[in-house]
């Protein structure tokens, strides 16, 4: 893998945006690998995500943040410069279903994805043992309606405790209380067995399968208070007919989700998603 | 084209009933080219469809009927024996857009898709010139809030002259009255542009940017009094990301409405679609 | 999950089959839950499967068989009549690629695909304590070109002391010799990583990205003597673009793969395919 | 529409042409609406794709080339400036299947796609008084084993009488000579009814029928000498089964032919399609 560093900037539109930003890493040598580019006319703001070769830039990761740091004040920039090499801390939140958690165990252990993996959470004991065998620590907060406020204090402080950057509900099934949704806003991952908007909430095959739709669904979005309304990271479908039952549009859905979830995260990993609003700017590859 | 007779039932779920219509059809020669079944287990209702050479079979299909009465009855079926050979009479009705209207006019007249296209209604005159080259009838009847009751009983007149089994709304963009919805109950087929249930009513591209998801859609379904809800047969979805416009979503909408409606027409043409409740049962080749 | 028995057919086509199949069904108090017929016109074939509750037939699997057999022979039947809580016997076969053996391992684990997992056979060490972790066998049979017949020898020898239904060549990547191939002949299911017929043989991403195709995909096959030529189980594609290096084909291929390898087993295991000649009738839900 | 200009260059990778290039856009005022890279570390080759608002630009177009003509030759570039508002002219070229032809020409008289249609080219006449409805010249060049020579003859010189952009084979079903490919290389699309390089020249879906495959597709590609081997510019694929004859497999490949076809061209009018050896770069948006 090439070492890269990732610049991401957002700021109001106007003409030399991409001059400024380019000469001034054309200046320090940047090479420059991929990029991109959204220019939202709706609301004039404009969107960059530039990835550079570390070998090519001349000055350290520090001196070249703080040389920016000007021109960015000048266009009004949000922005990030972060080192590609340096992995995100990810904590993983389960509830039973394994199919996401083996599935992103098993792209964390082989190297397919980027991360390092903090820890992963549960509300049950099920899935320790194999987390375990990953020599990955695997904790047991149980929730219940009696016991909320404290099992999420726990909830919370691991999140601190494991400093994490990411955190993903890898169909946790259980809603985080607001206060975990603010302070963490924009780094908690949801994968929700919906297309949304239809069918937020609980049981939604059962939804999908009372109302007769032809496709099922998964989204991959960001936690906001707000139940299943957050920023939509990646969705995708796959076909179903009358003849599948609730169990089978289960089973076809996990696959769905497992799918959605793996894209979903590997975008925010690689540092791919804007938030802007309640919308994402994906530069998907 | 083969040409074939096409038998469709619907009735409580039993043991026997393939046995006793099978035998029934081979009794009397029938050569089964294409058959499907369905047992639901949440209602316990049978569905079935059998298609059979109309050369095979030694008697009339009126006799094939008369004969089928007493097991259908025995069994308490509801059922249809139709001719394929015999043509849907078909009205198609539009607004301005032409997509819908332009792909189904080619199926008919290369015959790739198989009926008679009585004559196409809009409340617009923009697509005379296009369908009178069809010679085909266009029967331009203005809507708008005065004199929507009487407008609709025009359009409903077409449909009894015209003795039309099928209707359908190709981007129609007017809400049809609740008796007109009533009394062609399973004959009218709309197109919506968009996943429902997501985005019911109007502008759904609008609303589907509006939500910030990552597929758009499109949904065919039977036409029932209540908007957008009635029974779904086929639905499709296109990928999107943040760099379409509304405009862009529209353009690339087009496409999945023309060719979910086309999927959707074709099988309701060819018998493949049972009605049960609020749900379809679609016998997809 | 409902106990069923599955009754696989097939037979020179004529009038009569259906009847006969269900009345005898019938005549033993045979529910059917599922019925899937084909008529080939090319080769005149008949092909059907009938899913039945256990619980309603009035005799014996044995009795049903031997019953059974008298209307086979009059119709010159090849036919199958299968208990479906009979488990099959799995080998399955890896190299060093995990993504495909972690994925069926989930399944069986799981529950989600139901067969009886006999042991893993593997060229390399590098899965084992992944495997036995699961409490399954695992076997490091060496290939190179020196030990080639003995190698081989031995999987044989795997295969017949478990006395294997199935085996599933889960990214093998070695060719078994022909000797194997004839005597384990429709019991061999293989991953191919592209879209057959496009890139047969080695390194098929490579062969994929030097044609600059838009698409990549995997198929799941029977094995036979000739290299990616046995009949075809199923298909999948995903979309790349010139953005994506070979590295980035691997691993959007891998998640094709994994998924177009479980389907192709679940409708193995589940007797939903039917070789004739070297194509596959799929009796998919 | 909004009026825009769009620069595309292809030129060997180094640091700084993004700086270089996008400081001289700035420098005249340029507003960028999208922009695209490509750097292929295959070749170091670098591919840019930038779209300007052509009112921000504060000089005229023939002095923006000018202007730019010095920089292009330090980078090296090959480079197009183009006035997107300046339609290219097409020929169409049909048989007698008329489903792709009935959908460009739907898009062009719906102003979906934005070209000057000049001809329609056919072998047969099949199509004369449908095309000539839209007020298009249609040119019956009737092509058999005797006439070849002088019927291309014909050909070119229509192509050059009509002074033609860009030719679109929309199901020609004849193969052009040596010497029109050569001259008009990088300007004739075709769209061949399968997922090349599955099932090369003639019947395609025969072919695909008879290797049972579980998809079949279309390719949109630039004509070179070299049968069905030109750079891809688009590929899609559609689910068939055992349950699809040949004639079902053409009339479900038609589909995807036809929106394969529109979405290749429509990259190739915008510009998006950069050809590099026998591979594209396709800025899709």
């Amino acid at each position: 893998m090439r070492h890269t560093y990732r610049l991401n900037i957002a700021c109001p539109d106007r003409v030399g945006i991409v001059a400024a930003v380019s000469q001034f890493l054309a200046h320090h040598g940047g090479w420059i690998v991929e990029a991109n580019h959204h220019s939202d006319p709706a609301t004039n703001w404009f969107f960059m995500r530039q990835e550079i070769t570390a070998e090519s830039v001349t000055v350290s990761l520090a001196e070249l943040r703080q040389k920016f740091a000007p021109l960015a004040e000048e266009f009004q920039m949000q922005w990030r410069l972060v080192d590609a090499a340096v992995k995100k801390r990810v904590i993983l939140m389960v509830s039973r279903e394994a199919h996401c958690l083996t599935n992103l165990l098993y792209r964390w252990r082989s190297g397919e994805m980027y991360f390092d993996l903090a820890c992963v959470i549960s509300n049950h004991n099920d899935l320790r043992s194999y987390v375990e065998w990953h020599k990955v620590p695997y904790y047991h907060v149980s929730v219940n309606p009696e016991n909320k406020t404290m099992a999420f204090a726990e909830v919370k402080r691991l999140f601190q405790d494991y400093n994490a950057d990411t955190i993903v509900l890898a169909r946790y099934m259980q809603i985080l209380p607001p206060d975990i949704c603010q302070e963490f806003s924009g780094r908690i991952i949801n994968i929700h067995h919906s297309f949304l908007p239809s069918f937020i909430g609980a049981k939604p095959y059962h939804q999908a399968a009372a109302r007769g739709v032809k496709l099922i669904g998964a989204t991959c979005h960001y936690v906001t208070e707000e139940l299943d309304a957050g920023p939509i990271i990646e969705q995708d479908v796959v076909r179903i007919s009358h003849s599948h039952s609730i169990d089978d549009m289960i089973r076809l859905g996990a696959d769905v989700e497992t799918l959605v979830l793996a894209r979903g995260l590997r975008y925010h990993l690689e540092d791919r998603v804007l938030v802007h609003g309640h919308k994402t700017i994906v530069f998907a590859q």
